[in-house]
């Protein structure tokens, strides 16, 4: 049971603003479930626990004396530990890896008590039960990072902390959608996300894209021409979108298409979940090693205004739910992230972490506060979100330094939906300097994949086994194989179709593969690469030669 | 996303007990949302993490350089801290209270970095996401707790970790419940456990208790003669059960009656879900102080076998599922517990929380597996244990003091539902030797909780405006604003009703209070009692005078 002497303090919302439109009422979209949701009875009992006078022997809380823990300390990198450039050094890259030494940095340190009245953290607080919304510092915290980095268009935002985003998005699911739904995605979408609302018996809209991502007027088209009895459900009411290093692709949607996908989903009355993990991880462009200068240290400023906006920034009504992590900024395993919404969902997502997760663990809401508001600050946080910006780029260029040693290249100017963009096509090199082009690629320009085509066109069909599924049937799926027989492991496109049974692309025509390039090292990215030009080389032989 | 080089590790599963039977196959109780749950893609692709040889290029994994925290220390309580007899000091209870000193306390320290291929823990690996069974090594601790203090009468259960019992049974609610079915509660029930499956459309059905827990024939005479036309609804299949420190009514329900209660389910193919977080707080029969003695130090063996079995015990079947929380035993904030219950379970279990919560924190896992596995050990946790029932003892007896000093008693054998125990009648000092008895309780023989009754009859219906509700309109609620006024917080017996809509006893003859006694000092208890007994004096007499 969750109870709290905070109860009474009220929520931390936006002060400024003032002047901007307040959130419009979308309680229209509350799933059944949701719309039933009442607040429990505990919760309605917090509201009476800081009256002053009052003497509360209402909750269930265990008396701190019996925490064990009477200190909690830890370590801390300086917030400078990475070189904000990419050409700085990234020890783990090397074969030898060095970790970096933490001699110059900070040390957290909690202890059990402090006293009354302090703000300062103390176990016996931060390790008893909670609002849902967590430890007071904190809820400012993250709702200073959404003001100063995406800057919604309206007044009246809330923030709200969730246990992460995979937590944050099924409570999303539950909020917004009832069974027989349908969600709008990309075309390619992280799987994951699918797989949460597919047990609901929610039905998948693939939005076509381009290397810039999701189209608008490919969004438009679908919106515009819905037919309830021709699709056999209703009309999407909810976007699903990841736009910043998009897994699987790797494309950055920039401030300028957000604002038409934004403007569209008014028009239709979308909702946008914008599940952003990787936004600080924007790489820009590649620029091949031989050209690849040392660029300059950038100010935070510069860094800030480097930066593709956030669909927060285009929102005036309160219709997106962004969701922030700490999982890439920080670590995975604080299981700390938050929401950026309207105060109607954000009241809705909060009742139902009461009666499931509570609150995020109070160990990871104590670091992180500590870490952030009184180790670095957060203009400390800013300087590492550079360095760990600049340490991505360096991942990201690596492999891309990689595959383009390990393939003859050539590079052209894309067409279609590839415009806008530099493709590399790649033959083998014992092919030769005119060979087929097998495989081709445009460098990611943020987060952690890199999305790989292979070029199937021309080759006889797959032999297959009767019976056998998406994963081995199709040229996609046997060269999966083949690259596991040779010892690789990168994930196949058909995880990350957005409807799994109405490929965009025939897997037979055009194979693809995501590649992770954010913890090996450069001697692995080398290697996987030879392991992939192995694999090709053996399959097209072999192939060809059945036919 | 979640990926976890622990991924081909395979299970921890129960190695002993190979002459026990086999759980029983329960898949016909998941609902529907449950069964329509795939793996994930992505788990499905873990399971080739390990492969001695593989080069594995797929998962969105921060590079463990990226975590800033380089160390986690926290300094720990011995876990002989607290002596093992109630009569030992509480410091908290008194007015002044002094903080148990750390100085004899050991040290957890853990580093980023520990030697590859040690069993050690280190915040690279335990800050890096997880599968949601979390590290290997506390997933054999909680299955080791599980064996030495459960011992489930079948061979294969599983034992799973998750983010607290509050989650725990949100979890189970959409595993086996559809919207529209059913649930067997206790007369007076956990009230956030039912607003848990309250929004499904779960009708609760509360089966009644006497002072020993819930009735097994009343439970036989629900399930038996269950008419679904006249109910309206289907016939349960799983009953939630707070067995130990019972919420509210801090009862024990005897192993006796716990395998009397099974034999029923088993009967009906009723799935138990057996929520415990105050199991090991078995305070046992209230003494009066004046004859109160000393009693002998405990041996571990002598504690253990002082303990109520759990349902497990009887469980040949794997129908049981029990929630463990270290939130009473350790901190609330760890956000940790766990599952025992049968495989096939466990493995719906499991699913749901891949795409939610993923795993319980890093931190916690951390912490607790260094201070139970490393620090401590079990004979350690035990002692604590020990220690930690002595506290709540002592703060039982404390409330129990307080509250019979403050009036006049009478301490009658029970009958009907309360034969077999102890019922403390009071009525108020300055009605002098022969007043009437307002008040009455059983002191709770474990958890945290006192349920106090206050005898309306006799008095006038209650003075109602047209549209109170049941917070107001009653004698009950009438009262509990009385005591408002007056300054005292305890919690009104309508929140607790198993079926709100049917009272089991008329709010407006008898009014039932929960008394928490786990966090006050013994000075907030004297002060409670006696506004208590203000609150009761100035209610009966102008209840009186207006009639």
């Amino acid at each position: 049971m969750a109870n709290s002497p905070e109860a009474s303090q009220g929520d931390v919302q936006s002060q400024d603003h003032q002047d901007l439109p307040k959130a419009v009422d979308l309680s229209h979209h509350l799933s059944q479930l949701s719309k039933a949701r009442k607040p429990s009875y505990m919760k309605q009992m917090m509201k009476h626990y800081g009256r002053p006078g009052l003497l509360v022997l209402g909750g269930g809380l265990p008396h701190p004396d019996c925490f064990p823990f009477t200190s909690l300390e830890s370590n801390i990198l300086p917030a400078d530990t990475f070189s904000d450039t990419a050409a700085g050094l990234v020890p783990s890259l090397l074969p030898q890896r060095e970790v970096p030494a933490p001699a110059t940095g900070k040390r957290i340190s909690v202890p059990k008590h402090v006293p009354a009245g302090s703000v300062a953290l103390g176990l016996a607080r931060t390790m008893q039960y909670d609002l849902s919304r967590g430890i007071r510092t904190l809820q400012s915290l993250v709702h200073e990072l959404s003001v100063l980095f995406f800057k919604p268009a309206y007044s009246d935002f809330s923030t709200l902390v969730h246990t992460g985003n995979t937590e944050g998005w099924a409570r999303i699911v539950h909020t917004l959608l009832n069974p027989g739904d349908s969600l709008l995605v990309e075309e390619w979408a992280y799987t994951s996300a699918i797989h949460t609302a597919l047990p609901l018996g929610v039905h998948m809209v693939a939005v076509p894209t381009d290397i810039h991502g999701l189209k608008p007027d490919a969004l438009r088209g679908i919106l515009d021409g819905w037919n309830d009895n021709s699709r056999g459900f209703k009309r999407p009411r909810l976007l699903y979108i990841n736009p910043v290093g998009q897994n699987p692709c790797g494309y950055t949607i920039s401030g300028e298409r957000k604002k038409e996908i934004y403007e569209i989903c008014v028009e239709f009355d979308i909702i946008i979940t914008e599940d952003d993990p990787y936004y600080f991880m924007q790489e820009g462009p590649y620029v091949p090693k031989e050209e690849r200068s040392c660029s300059a240290i950038e100010s935070a400023d510069q860094f800030m205004k480097s930066l593709e906006p956030s669909f927060l920034k285009y929102d005036r009504q309160g219709r997106v739910i962004r969701m922030d992590s700490f999982s890439k900024t920080l670590a995975p395993g604080l299981r700390l992230g938050w929401y950026t919404c309207g105060p109607g969902l954000a009241e809705r997502l909060e009742r139902q972490a009461e009666l499931s997760t509570q609150a995020p663990g109070g160990l990871a809401q104590t670091l992180v506060t500590e870490l952030l508001v009184n180790t670095w600050g957060i203009p400390g946080y800013i300087r590492w979100l550079q360095g760990l910006r600049a340490q991505y780029t360096a991942r990201r260029d690596t492999f891309v330094d990689a595959i383009t040693e390990e393939f003859n290249w050539s590079v052209s100017e894309g067409k279609g939906e590839y415009e806008g963009a530099n493709v590399y096509h790649g033959s083998l090199k014992e092919h030769g300097p005119n060979g087929r082009a097998l495989i081709s690629f445009v460098p990611p320009t943020s987060g952690m994949f890199c999305w790989i085509r292979v070029h199937f066109n021309g080759l006889p069909p797959p032999v297959t086994t009767p019976g056998s599924d998406e994963g081995t049937g199709t040229h996609e799926g046997q060269f999966w194989a083949r690259m596991m027989e040779e010892g690789l492991l990168i994930l196949p496109g058909w995880m990350f179709r957005g409807e799994s049974e109405r490929p965009a692309v025939d897997p037979n025509a055009i194979g693809h593969y995501r590649v992770s390039y954010s913890d090996g090292t450069g001697h692995n990215m080398q290697k996987a690469c030879k392991l992939l030009s192995k694999a090709l080389a053996s399959y097209f032989r072999e192939t060809t030669d059945k036919s």
